[in-house]
This record gives structure tokens, sequence and C-alpha cells, in this order.
């Protein structure tokens, strides 16, 4: 169940049975030659839209702009300063809290967010922690999930590329956006054929000269349509069973 | 071209011939008894989709949530506060700045995030006007314009539904919503025919009180698919007509 | 009235039989090369100030510094980011609440504050909205009007001045400013007589590139002290009209 | 020389001879039974405007708007956070270092504005400061002088009203104010004849219980516009020989 | 070498031979009934003095704040904000690198920081990205190491308590703080012997709820000063390790 | 009592017969050829760490960072924008206020820090008074003192070193940081004996110009163990003095 396709009797009449809901989150940036703009938020939000329709989970608009600040070298990215995406998550719950909803879990295809999101989340609770007397809601409960770090997922993973799996623009989450956008698939060279492996923590040039084509540790050009939809189920596995246990779904 | 489906040399090349953008903006809001949360968003998506594949102009992520506070008493709706969402803009402007584009154009869903956004262009043109000394970019030109208020789009909503059409969940959005997601389509009767009349400018209690399922002035049961259809093509010249005003393109 | 010019039991006298508010707001800004820097706070001051004095509404102390981003290459104007102005105009709003105004009419004096003072109120009903529970207080009801903008004001100025008004440093704001500040008239030739015309939507160096003595498509050359105080006439009729309605003033 | 009554072109003939500046800053608070609203920015407005006719010295528009949180509790108090002050003179000093002013001087009328106005200045400071590499822009000089404190007028209000002077709505305020606004005189009996003293740094609710008529240690009822004549002459020439010594003025 | 105890003229000097420097940083909140409010600032603290001692390296003054909005209902918590945290890493970092620091370490005591530690770098680098056209200044390097995840100090902890470590007021750390303050230590028996465990992800009622002494998982009545100073020379070994890799020391 | 070295239930028993707190609070800033980088820091700490320990009050973990632009010429210097100090402050104070603290006082070392201080005190009143209908919490006291300020102190300096002084890196504070870390002392001659006189109201590059070695009007090499010892002593007696008269403390 897609927030976006519901009215709100809709939604209304949702949080008398339910009041979980997963929020796709992803990025917007650079995934080396063969790689699209947006995998980071196609992976995640494609594995939403299914465990929502499977399981009637309600699924909100998926946010396609993270914190890619490293990537900006790279045309076509866009990113949010950590402090924005801070401001953008605790307005985000603070709705959903209003109006009834105790878990909120977002799934997330971008490894960059991940610090952020925590900060987010203790921004939220600081509110309530601070403002001490009368507590001004009920329980709350927040949490994260990376698609691609699942047991099901990673196993696949190693078992399809290992070593040249890499950590970013690779094989798997490329595998994972074509399934879902087959139509954007692209054949492309790779040279070298694995990526220089490094870290991500600098500022945009410098990543961009450690990484000249965006790739980290990764060949995928080994990526493909078949393996995506086998991440998919694995991912869809993996994600339903974190968040029925988060949620307490049975 | 979307940008999600691209990659950054893809863009990198786009770069050479062409430096414009069209960002589809929206909202995630309650939008009456038959309407999606996502219209504000699907609209404008849809269109600049259209656009991008007809002309060949780049199309960003789409920016699901706005300004949405007077809705937050339906469930449902996401809204970001106003800095929020001038902080977001900031940042997605800025980052395409870095890249060269030099004509980003707003293609928006919801007449409450027009003050925001023109808020927003003043203050990323603010960061140029107080840095006083060498200028740190070249040029930048900033619009928006909104699918429902061109020419054609008009014309056709006054034939279709005259008075009727109403300020919020309007027949006309809720139509061209349909015609882009037919699957979520609507019956319900509406109660009284017409909704009442009256200002927005509120917070979410009070809206509620003024405005008891959501709509403004509004029929939207008289929305249809095919009413959408014709409301797309006119959506679809209209937009073009001024973004290709706007850009320079030929 | 003026609140400057009260003692807090006066104010507190008025709050027994009228909890509405005029906050004059204007800009500190170039207006051109006979236009005084101070055009857009003295005239909404000084209507202002009439219907205070005519039909005993309380006016606040004028807001002198606007959103001028784009006028900051012209030496003399001053510009607060949007930013700053959005919690200038929050802090006020929340004040004026507190004291249980519940009608606060911005007379506004420059377009270029338009869109910053509708994401300012947004920001204050967001407060409230996102504050879920029990409300902090009682009604809030905010509005903005520009002076120049007004039936009667408008057709005057096309009577006077026809093409030769144009969107800043206007022959009619000046005429006002005259009628209001005598001593400060200047006589100056324009060159050409009518400046060109086109979007304001740009950073300062950009703009005076556009604009090169500060003027946009105006002759302020046809201004005068008679013209302005028709305008002033005109400008207090149509304000107080829109002031009565939204206040509910008999 | 007032800048709201000036042109560009004569602001800029100005800082060809001159690039030294007066900004009257004030506060919009209770003065107690029978003192103005706007007593703080009333006196240095006067005051500077006095200078500006007498000496040549450019004065920008009066930021009516102060720190003024623990007068809350009285009608008519509008306050700014320090949060908010410190972003208007940020912005309002880099304005007017965009135009080439090297000496802004702030005439203050308000004690409670001076610890914000310190941060102010520091972070404006800090700004430059903290972006290493090549400076900005040159030379920047900030001072803040407050109207009451200087020599002449301390002595006249000694010899005036030795204890009675008290800290919040004196005697010497009242009586410049008057002399300023001789029309808003008003005589009121006060009770008790001299005001409780104490501290103000508390929040508003308790400054009123501290405070119940808003005076602090003052019998502002011995004020008259004689005396503030001749606090009015005092004051400009405390001002003047400061800010001289300021500005490097001969 | 601690920075707090040198003069500017010996960093002046230390900047020729090495540009590399330790920030230990802490949190001010509950550690359980026997453990110090000031544990996870006094551990990294007593670490990184030992290295500076040994290894000739800066150590600039702790930062004792952190995020700790978790602990807050219990009395002696002190938390800093996400976004107030953010903003003190940022000046501190801007700080270092304007007079030439290259790799900055922060040398953590508290889980709860690491979030938020790696979105501050991610400002501080997004600075950087987001300011296009010539950068404002050289490399520059950000790590965070926790001194209780290196593998010495993990081993010891396993075999000194095992299972009864937990993950909050463990009896590692309250054993490293009393080695730094043995004049602190408490004997006190702890009921149940062994903490509940849970997620520490939620507001600071609900988090005293869920663990009403303050300890997760833990036992720290096996703590001793003697297995304090193991683990102080197990971190010092681990850190020096780490940082090595980072600064490049040989 | 240090609060770092407390359990939590020990705070709670303290605040059953006391809700008064100091917290220290400093800079890390040049101090001259001979000051150390900790000066700001360790004078006010050494003394409230005295008053803990003879009169029982609860002490707080130093602020080390204060607002220090003005110095970041100098190599070492690590400064806070006022905007973050001010943060930092809200948040101390918000997170004290929520376990019933009453009195903060705050103990401070560094001029630089006071305009800010005031600023963050009036920020938290701020929160109470403009958030009006039912306070969210019971009285709050705040305020500080300069260690270097009260009467036995000044009486100390002006006796020992005259006009030498000066106002920083002076005589007294260099004597009391010795007396604390007598290992950290050195010998420096320093030319010329007595530093310029000036203000350090400007940014970090001019205050270099006007003060080349960091000193401002003082003779440092005057300092002495000895003359750190008996400044000490009238520094605990004068803040004792000063803490209890503003916490109301037998």
């Amino acid at each position: 169940m897609r927030l976006q396709h519901a009215t709100w009797p809709e939604i209304e009449a949702y949080l008398q049975r339910d009041t979980g809901i997963i929020v796709p989150i992803g990025s917007t940036e650079q995934h080396g030659p063969n790689g699209l703009v947006g995998t980071d938020a196609i992976c995640p939000e494609t594995i939403a839209w299914e465990i929502g329709k499977r399981h009637g989970v309600l699924v909100a608009p998926t946010q396609n702009l993270g914190m890619a600040q490293h990537h900006l070298a790279f045309p076509g990215t866009i990113s949010l300063r950590p402090s924005t995406l801070i401001a953008v998550l605790r307005d985000t719950i603070t709705s959903l809290a209003r109006h009834g909803f105790t878990h909120v879990y977002f799934l997330n295809g971008h490894g960059g967010n991940v610090g952020t999101m925590s900060a987010a989340f203790a921004e939220v609770y600081a509110d309530r922690s601070m403002r001490f007397g009368p507590q001004p809601a009920g329980e709350l409960h927040l949490a994260s999930g990376n698609w691609f770090a699942g047991p099901r997922v990673r196993e696949l993973s190693a078992s399809f590329y290992g070593d040249a799996e890499g950590s970013h623009a690779t094989a798997s989450e490329i595998s994972l956006s074509w399934f879902a956008r087959p139509e954007a698939m692209k054949e492309v060279v790779m040279s070298p054929r694995i990526a220089p492996v490094g870290s991500a923590q600098c500022d945009a040039d410098e990543f961009r000269r450690r990484f000249p084509d965006g790739r980290m540790g990764s060949d995928p050009s080994l990526a493909s349509v078949e393996h995506g939809q086998r991440l998919f189920e694995a991912g869809v596995a993996d994600i339903w069973e974190n968040y029925r246990a988060f949620a307490g779904r049975s």
C-alpha cells in the first residue's frame, strides 16, 4: 500500500489496524560508468513497494535526496547537507507521529546516509527528552535498515561477485536497479576491471582524485537483470523479517 | 531524459549541449475523499517526464515533500516547515550549479509551495549578493511554474468544471492524477457536492474545522481519466512553452 | 494609534476592545536616480499611521528592513536574507499573539517581501500544526496587503502614468514618498526616459547589469507631491477596506 | 543625513568622502505606567538624526525591535530572540560592508541589547576569521554606544533624579522621549513612588512578579520635556564625541 | 603534549614537524549505580594524554559534552542536541584547519556520539564540496576511533567479563575510569546482577523505563582498578596503532 | 564535589539538599609568548574545584571552548562561533533544569565570552517567555562571574602588577595557571616589555597586526607561582561570596 496512492480516509482506516510505516530513503549520486544516478533511491523503493504489496504495510514517498557531498565532483549528483537531511527527517517523523504512527522504518539505499539518519533520530528524541514535564505524545519507535546489509542479500552478493563487489557502484546494486528499470541498463567496459579501494571520508574533489570513474572497489560490469531479480527476492525477505521484528507484526 | 536513469558520463555529455533542468516539486498531503495523497507530486512529475521524453530535457528526481502544514490534521499528510524546504531547495540548486547547470526550473504541483520557493530562490541569490568580491560562479537562472496555471490547462478546467473546480482537491488535479495512476482511481460521493470556500492561511486544526473533508470549493466527483488525458496534453504544452522561453531553447 | 507612542496600560485597554494590529513592513533599497532609499518603508508607514489616526487601529513600529538582496549592488541598500526575515516575523507574531492579538495585518511596501512573508506565516502556523496535542494558544489570523495593489491606487496609477509606471522605482511610489517627505524631493532627468523591463529574479550584480540606474520599466520623473496626495487617499481607502474585511471591523 | 531620505547616487557620493554610518537601535517594550513602548527606539533615533543634521554623518533606518523577552508579560512588547537579532545585525553589517562602509556605529537605547550586539559583532568577525585564505573584504570596524551612558548625560541624570533614576523606565529616558514626542506625554501617579530594584535576568512572568508595573528602581513621574531637551543636548555631545573618536572624524 | 599546556609558539613549532592532533570526546551522562557521570570523557582523555606523552602527539582539550539525550531522565546527565554537537565539531575542525592541521582524530568514549560525529565530518566536507571553484584550503583528513573497540581492548573485556560486559555502564569502562580516578571508586551491589538488554534508540523517559538503574546488559560490580590498568595499556596500544595508520606516523 | 566524579544516585541525593551548580567556562586560545593556550579554562576550573571541595557545591565539567575568533591567527586557538556557544549553553542549561537545578552559575575565565553568555541566557529565557500559556518548568536562575573581576583579585593584581597587568595574557592569569599547572611554567623574555594596548573587536588577521605576540597591554614575565597561589585564594573567596549571594547559600 503506497501512501501516494491512498486517500486520507484510507490512511485513517489503516491507522485503526496498523501504526507502522516504511519510508524508502536513497540518494541522487553518481554510480560509476554504468550505474544509474538514481540507484540508491530505486533499490530501496523497489523493495519497499513489494513489501507494501505482499504484506499490506504502508509505504511513504521515497526520499530521493540524501547525503552525497563526496560525489559532487561527478555531474548529476545532488546532495543535501547533513543538517538539511536532519531537518527533513525530523519534519517527516513529526508529521507521521502527529497522525498516530508509532513505528517509522527508514529503508535505506545509501551507506552515506547512516550517520545522519542516526543523528536525525536523536534530534527527534532530544526534542522530547529536553522538553520536560508531561510529554507531548505517545510512543515513537524509529529504525533504519539497509537493503544491502541483510543476511540473504549479503550471501548472494558474495556468491555472485566475491571480492569484486566493492563498496560503491557495486555489482549488487547495479543489478537490482536494472531489474527495477531494465530499460536503463547500459553496457560499459570497466578500466581497470576492479576499481581502487579507499575511504570516502573526504570532500568531492579529493573523492574524484581517489576514485576517478566513481566506483569504489567494484566491478559492476558483472551486474545483470537476473542477478537483480534474485537480489530483489532476497532483499524483500531480509527487510520484511527485519521490519516485522521492529514493528511487532505477526 | 530522467536524471535517475542516467549515468554520470551521460550527464556530462548532456551538459555539453544543454545546461537546463526541470525539477518536479509537489507535496504529500490529503486531497479530499477521492484524491490521492500524492496528487501534487504525481501531476508535475507526469508532465515533466513527458517533456523530458519529447524534448530531451533532463528531469531531476521529484521533490515529494512540500509545505503542507495546514493539511496536517488529515492522516497521511507529511509536511516540511518552510525553513526546511528552503534548505532542501538551496542544497539542490547549489549542487546543480556546481555541475554547470545554468537554468533550473521547478515544475510545481502545489500552491502552498509558491511563497517558500520564492524565498528559497532569494536565499540562494543572497548567498551570492552578500559574498562580495569575485563571485563564486557563473550565471544562474531560477524559475518555477505551476502545471495548473498555464493558459491551456486553465481553459480546459473552466470548460470542464466551471465553478466546481475549486482551489484544493480540484477536479482537474484529481483527473490528471488518475490519468497517471488509473489503478488508484476511487469513486466517492461528495457531500456537500461542492465543498466550502475560504482561506487556507491557518494552522492544521483550524483548516480541518473550515474544510471538514479536506476539499476547498471543489467537486472532484466530476474527475475522470479522460479529462486527465486532455489536461495532461494541455499541461505538457503549457509548460514546454514556458520552459522554452525561460531556458532559451529553440 | 501608534504602539510606539502608547504605554502598556493603554495597550492593555486597547486589547479589551480590539485585538487587531497593523504592522508596516518595507525595505531599505535603492529606488533609482530620484527615489528615496526608504521609499518602501515610508509609503506603507504613512498609510498605516493615517488609518491608525482615522479609525483607531493600533499600528506597530515599521519593519524598515526587507528582502532586497537583488538591490545590493547599489549603495545604500540593506537587505535581510529570507531566513532572517522569517525569524523576525515569527518573533514579532509570537510576541503579539502572547498578548492576545488575534489579527495581525502586515501592510507591505515591497514586492520582494511577498514570498518570504508567506513563508513566515506558514512557519508560524507549522509551529502549531506540528506540536500536536493541546494547542498552545487561541485563534491567530495573519494577512498581508500591498499598499500599491488595491483597486483605487491601481486605477490612479494607470491614469497618471500608463505604461510608464513600471515595476520598481515607480512614479506612484515616488509620488507617495514625496507627499510623505516633501523636503526629500529631488529633480533628476531620466535617461532613458523609461527604464528597461525584465525580471528581478537574480543576484545583485546581474540586477545592476540589467537595470543600470536601478529603475525597472518606470519613468519616475513624472512623480509629484500632488499625485502623492491622491495616491495617499486612495491607499488609505483601499487598505482600510481590506483590513476591515480581514479583522471583522464594522 | 538620513539614509531613508537619500537616493543611491547620493550615497555613492557620500562614500567618496566618508565611510562611516550610525545605526540607531532600540526596542519595543513596556516602559512603565507613563513611558512609551517606543522609548528605547525613539531616544537613540532622535540623537542620531541630530548628529546626522549637525555633522553630516549618514544615519541608517532605526532597528525598532530589540531583545526584550523579559518584558513580554506586559502588553505591547515585541521581542526578537537573541539568535534572531544576531542574524539581523549580521545581515545589516554585511550589506553595509559590501558598499564600502568601514565604520558602523550602533547607537543603542536599550541595555538588554548590549550582550547580543557584542555576540553579533563577534559572529560577523568569525565569518572572516574562520574563512581562511584571502579575506573577502577590507577593514571593518564595529562599535556600539548607549546614549544614556555618556559622561554628560550621566551627570545630568544624577543631578535631576539622584537615586530615583533607576534602571528601567528611568526618568531620563522618559524625559528624552517626551522631548522627541511631546504629544505623547502622559501624567500618571506612581505607586510606590520609587519602583523596586532587582535583576532583570529572568523570564517574562518572573519579571512581572518582581516589577509589577514594569519600572525598575525609577520614579519617572519626575520626567519633563525640559529635562528631555537638556538630556538631548548632552546626548548629542556625548555620542558625537564618541563617534568621532571611533570613526576618526576630525 | 597537551594543547592546553602549550604556548602558541610551541604549537607553531609543532606544526613544522607534525600536522596531526587527537581530540578526546566523551559525554556527561549517568553510568549506572557505581559508574561516574564523567566516565565517557575520562576514559578517552586518559588514553589520549598517555599517547601524547609517549609519542609526542598533540592532544586538544576534551569535549566533555556529547549526545546523551536518552540518559536525561537520570540526574547529572548533560546532553547536546545532535545539531549542537555538529556545530561544535565543525567550529573545532575549522579552527584547527586554519592553523594547518591536516589530520584530526577524535578519540571517542561514547557510542552515542558516533552517528553525529559522522554527520559533522560530512557537514565540514560539504562546506568544501558545495563551495565550488578554487577550494579554500588544503588537505583535511578526519577520523574517529572508539577506545573500547580496538582488538586488544575487546579481547581483554571478553576475557574479564564475558557476557556481563554489556553495552552501557560496562565493567570495562568503569574499570578504566577507576584506574584514572581511583579516589572516585564506589562499591555498589547490583540488582539484578546483570542489567536488562535492549535498544537505546528512544527518548529519556522510555530509556529509564527500559533500564531502571541506567545500566544496559552489564555487571559493573566486576570492575576493578587492576582491570582498568590493563585496559588502559591495551587502549593506548590499540589507539596508537590506529592513529599511526591514519596520520601516517612512522 | 565534581559532577564527573559522581554517580547519578549521588546527584539525586545532592538535589534533595541543594539545587545550585557551578559550570566553569573558559576558552582555548593563545595567551602570548609564555601563557598556556588553556589558561582561560584552567583558571576558573581550578577555583571552581576548590569551592566544590571546601563548600560542597557541585561543579560541572569545564566548557573548554569559548568565543575566541579574534585569536585564530595564532596557532592552537580553537573558537566556537557565538551562535554555536549559545546552542551549547542552551542545551547545558536545559539539561540541568530538567533535573531540577534552579541556580546555574557560570564561572568564567574569558572576557570574550561575556556578551555571548548574556545572549545565551536571554535565549533560554525567551524560550519560556515566548511559549505563552503554562510555563514548562519552575524557577530558573542564571548568573555568570569572572574569576578575575572580584574585589580581592583586582586588588591583588593591582598591587602585584599595576599598569603592567594589561587585558589579555595578563600576569594575573598566567600566575594562576602556573599555580594550577606548575609543570607547564615557561620563562620567556618579553619584547617589548609591556605589550601594546587597543581594542580586540576585530577579526583574527587584524588582531595579530595589532598585537603581534598576542599580549594586550601586559607584561606576563612578572608572573609567578607564588602570585598564583595568592590569586587563587583571593579568587576562591571572591567567587564563593558571589555564588552564595546568588544561590542563597548560608
